[in-house]
């Protein structure tokens, strides 16, 4: 089989959502189901020896990778959830948007059970706000972030310091931009 | 090993998100990764005599049922976003909501090419609103849906005769309510 080259899948959209930005999409990635599976499988084999035992990504592309890899693990996944969108007793925790604003997740709290090992995904890391929220509620609720996981990750904006704020773990990115 | 009895993980919420209304939460059934699977599971066998090329599901819920599908399938998935959150030329439709007001859903132009047969999942089916619109943007943009299937359907809502609008297609639903 020919190697995949994930960076092929990667439609880069100028200006948008502001002037002189330049905007990774991976729907070309996620729309073809050999990269695909190539890009959750290589999470997979990162994921394999940190005992991971839930998943969680933030709404709503964040589920778009983290789902399919708690299937693949055989594990359960659970969403962060902008606010106001979960039905019961939830967790959250604000965190500054890339473009300007302050925004807000949530976790519900019967999510995670104190000490479970959680890895944290999402589709590109840019200045990590949404991931250090992530991370802020699962240790609220007394999980164990085992690592953070992405398909880009964005170098120039230094998110992977604002990820590890709370303690260096184990980070993986397929691609950097 | 055990049968799973899905029923087990789905939270029951009364007077959500309305007074009178008991909403059906899956979360604890995408918590968990036995669970998970057999769900997802459940669909893979539901698709695998309709020739799916693709795999659509709505915001955002959806992503948590349709990407693991894609996932397992070996194919690609196609979100259909609340409007405003693609980067790049979408099609659009809209429809009304549950509980009142209209919504708009999107998708790539150039996530469907014609002919290509689109399995639409959804986590839950209630007035069908939600499965009509991507339905009718799948079919503009030339796809075949080959089926539609869900987690849970809520009988009493009919939503099954507005997602066989556009003509009848296989249909799956894992659980009545």
């Amino acid at each position: 089989m020919e190697k995949i080259n994930l960076r092929d899948y990667v439609a880069t959209v100028k200006d948008y959502p502001e002037p002189g930005v330049e905007f990774r999409d991976i729907s070309p990635l996620m729309g073809n189901g050999a990269a695909y599976k190539d890009a959750i499988n290589q999470i997979v084999d990162f994921a394999k020896d940190l005992n991971v035992e839930l998943i969680a990504g933030p709404e709503s592309r964040g589920f778009i990778v983290g789902s399919p890899l708690a299937y693949a693990l055989g594990v359960g996944f659970v969403p962060a959830r902008k606010v106001g969108k979960l039905p019961r007793e939830a967790v959250s925790a604000s965190y500054t948007l890339e473009y300007g604003g302050v925004n807000e997740l949530e976790i519900h709290k019967d999510a995670i059970k104190p000490g479970q090992r959680v890895l944290i995904v999402d589709d590109l890391l840019a200045t990590g706000g949404t991931i250090n929220a992530t991370r802020r509620i699962i240790e609220e609720l007394g999980g164990v972030v085992a690592g953070v996981a992405f398909i880009i990750e964005l170098e120039a904006l230094h998110g992977r310091e604002k990820a590890m704020e709370a303690g260096e773990v184990p980070f993986l990115a397929l691609m950097e931009y």
